[in-house]
């Protein structure tokens, strides 16, 4: 409805998806299915008409699957620890937020933002109604006491009670179905005594998908628009469906995954299988869904077949069961995702954050602060930013590890350069090595035994400032590779006789040439 | 006049940068004035009111000093050698390109890139006037041949002959202005004969501007906007303004000055104060001119001091005389800037790229393709881009250094981490671990003395990997420091017991524990 399509195409897009991923996808919580953020982002072409969802779908997978195949994968180890940890918590928070509005019964939309929802919810909080927030309550305690419930063997182990007991675990494990079942029964026994309490789901409209291709031409008007008119529509901007697909589904498989690793270029290549083939059944673009991806984990799913579980459920909710589906309490359902979002906000991790790494629960901050403030989008996007700046900042400014001896009677200097010196610190480094060759210094030694990588740049200003500096000192270039000292001959030619190698550099010292008396 | 100012403006816009960047700045070349970039982009503003364009010079510059004082100059190290170098070339083709529409006396626009000016040379090339190509051509010819002289000192050095030589390295230096005096002179004995055979400079609308504070409310048709409206007007596209001023400014200032480093942060301080000072007598945003800057440099100028000296003969020109520079051919100007380009381009730097680093090779050339086909500017972001993916992609994939060697009758490999190990590399550190820990090595050592950063989810995965393969291998954990220790420590309680300091690892090997048999 957001992506302004009829409902059941929602209930559509839950079904393929469903089952395409439990063949190519490897991560076992994964649900995917219409979000709202894709659904915002596909509303503007569906004001055109309804096939540019279907195709959007198409398209948008193909460009996924392209991704996949070209193993770009890579990409998402960009998005760290802390901006996974920030996004679940945003997400979590806004979700749970979101779910006050049917809890309560209260009126009003429930907006795409934590601060929104919290707002919109305190606005409307006078058409609270008491007899949804009494279920929902009871169904949130109800959840609590089963989750934390432990089953109840004793030393008496009787054949019948080890039967109870194992019964017990199932329903422990069901809990979430069961309290759907129990709120649904209680709701349909009032609905024959003539009472509606509780604000229920109501009528599915339901049947089967129309099955075909994708729509290739469209009718906008009395205009008919063939297939470059309709990528026409799409334009540049149409590629921000497939990255936004591609990063709330690998976001919320690494969130899940824990410290589990994720094969991005797998996911990505059935996230692109996904689309590609739903779209034959009337589906929109989809991705993973943070909120049924929870429950899904909530209710303890063990592999990636349980996608096809859900689909077959959301068949049934949409064929056979439209009538059963009807009496399930709003409030209900909101209980269940609240208990299951109150389980994976990460806040343990702020507290080691602290304790090790302080810029890193900057990240963390910043992902959780924009998330829940202006969308959980532009958090990954700041937190992801903030951790390029961090990494630029490194390169940038290299620690220079530096060491004073003596041979004989010359003071010495060793600087150790360390794994790759980029472009960045190509003012720093001569800064730094200007510094520390200072007054007292007479020989300075630039150790690069761990150099693996070293830009031109680099190279450039560290010869002009040695030249510049050699007047007052000597300077030796110890166990440079091959490949580097060819690149310094080459800025100047020459430049080589100060290059030494060997396991000491003490000889090398004694073998310099004394610098002439001022 | 590309900014919809009338012309003097463009020259009033020259004198005071000129007098201020004396004072202030820090590179001996540099030309400040109005550009075509910053004019393009004050252009849309200009479109309500003149008075936006005093008050866009006003407010740029307070935020470029801003940048200065808050000592932010370091973000120009992110701008690499080759991404100069290629943004030198391409504005060396641009300018040069843009210039053969005034030597060849060539009607039409010229086209604010390469490739456009190019197109529309060829495409107007049938208006091409023999006079002011045949005067252009010998001005050309006339300053090659100049800059190329030697000084002619022979042996016998007489006092006359060593005056003559004296004079003569000034007739060499000053050739730039010599050419104009004399094209000038010609054009002017022509004009007086009733011939003007050249296009001509013409009159420039002079006097001295009005002084005054820049304006902060304007009238735009009837409607009388204050500072707020006006600030709205900006939004908050207008910051590209201060940040073109300092790209356009600092990436000129770092080509020309060579090896040499250049100080980001007073270049933004003067270029700060440039705009909010020029401003009180009628300026429009300005920044770094390349072309004028090139010529300066081709003048062989050799302090700031430069700057005041052209701001005087700009005075001049608006001033007393508007008549002299009434008769400068344009051809003669174009011929000028047509060899100053051709000193500047650094196709030197391509070959030594090839040799030693394809990569920045690929940078250079990237800066080069998109600033002289899609725009200057495009060109530096695009450059720098790639060094940023450049170095993400060092972050995400350091080397690791491995060596295999035998303790005992125990297969053992010790693999060196180096540097910073950001989040980046999270999966591919331990992914290496696995790989090199393989079957048959016994035990696996990471020595973590060249370590200065670890990000939490290196430390996470690094854990997860080491448990999971500990029941074939054992680990040891090589000279941590004490905070990475803790870290580890505190993600995974009790695994600080793989942690061994010491210069040699064989006697902690010894130690070990054998793994049980299988």
């Amino acid at each position: 409805m957001i992506a302004g399509l009829p409902p059941q195409i929602g209930l559509y897009s839950s079904i393929f998806p469903g089952i395409v991923y439990s063949l190519f996808g490897s991560c076992k919580d994964i649900t995917l299915g219409p979000t709202a953020i894709l659904s915002a982002l596909v509303a503007k072409y569906v004001a055109y008409s309804d096939d540019f969802a279907y195709l959007a779908s198409f398209l948008s997978g193909c460009i996924v699957l392209l991704f996949g195949i070209l193993q770009l994968g890579f990409i998402l180890d960009f998005i760290s620890k802390p901006v996974i940890a920030g996004f679940t918590t945003a997400a979590a928070l806004q979700i749970g937020a979101s779910q006050l509005r049917s809890l309560f019964g209260v009126s009003g939309s429930s907006g795409n933002t934590f601060v929104k929802a919290i707002i919109n919810f305190f606005r409307n909080i006078t058409t609270i109604q008491l007899n949804d927030s009494l279920l929902g309550v009871v169904t949130i305690i109800s959840l609590m006491l089963l989750k934390h419930a432990t089953i109840p063997v004793g030393p008496d182990s009787s054949s019948c009670r080890v039967r109870f007991a194992k019964l017990w675990v199932y329903v422990l494990r069901a809990r979430n179905a069961l309290v759907v079942f129990v709120g649904s029964i209680l709701a349909y026994i009032l609905y024959v005594q003539g009472w509606t309490p509780f604000a229920l789901t109501g009528k599915i409209n339901g049947g089967l998908p129309h099955f075909g291709p994708p729509p290739f031409s469209t009718v906008v008007g009395n205009r008919t628009l063939n297939f470059t008119d309709m990528l026409a529509v799409f334009g540049a901007e149409g590629l921000v469906m497939p990255l936004v697909t591609i990063l709330e589904s690998v976001a919320i498989a690494k969130a899940f995954a824990g410290s589990k690793p994720v094969d991005g270029t797998q996911e990505m290549i059935a996230l692109g299988a996904c689309n590609i083939l739903s779209c034959f059944g009337q589906s929109m673009p989809t991705t993973g869904s943070f909120t049924r991806t929870a429950i899904n984990h909530a209710c303890g799913v063990t592999t990636p077949a349980g996608s096809l579980f859900k689909a077959c459920l959301v068949l049934l909710a949409v064929t056979l069961l439209t009538d059963a589906f009807f009496f399930i309490p709003k409030t209900v359902l909101a209980g269940i995702i609240i208990v299951a979002m109150t389980s994976i906000t990460e806040f343990g991790l702020v507290t080691k954050l602290w304790r090790n790494s302080k810029l890193e629960l900057a990240v963390y901050s910043l992902t959780v602060l924009v998330g829940a403030g202006v969308g959980l989008e532009y958090g990954i996007l700041c937190g992801a930013g903030l951790d390029v700046a961090r990494t630029l900042a490194h390169a940038a400014r290299p620690d220079l590890h530096h060491q004073l001896f003596k041979v004989g009677n010359q003071d010495c200097i060793i600087l150790t350069l360390l794994g790759t010196l980029t472009y960045a610190c190509c003012e720093h480094v001569p800064r730094q090595l200007r510094r520390r060759a200072g007054e007292h210094v007479h020989v300075a030694v630039l150790d690069a035994r761990h150099v693996q990588r070293l830009d031109y740049g680099v190279a450039e200003n560290l010869i002009s400032t040695i030249l510049d500096l050699e007047q007052n000192h000597r300077f030796l270039l110890w166990n440079f590779k091959e490949s580097h000292k060819q690149l310094f001959e080459d800025i100047h030619p020459g430049f080589s006789g100060r290059f030494v190698n060997g396991p000491s550099i003490d000889q090398h010292i004694l073998g310099l040439e004394p610098i002439p008396m001022r």
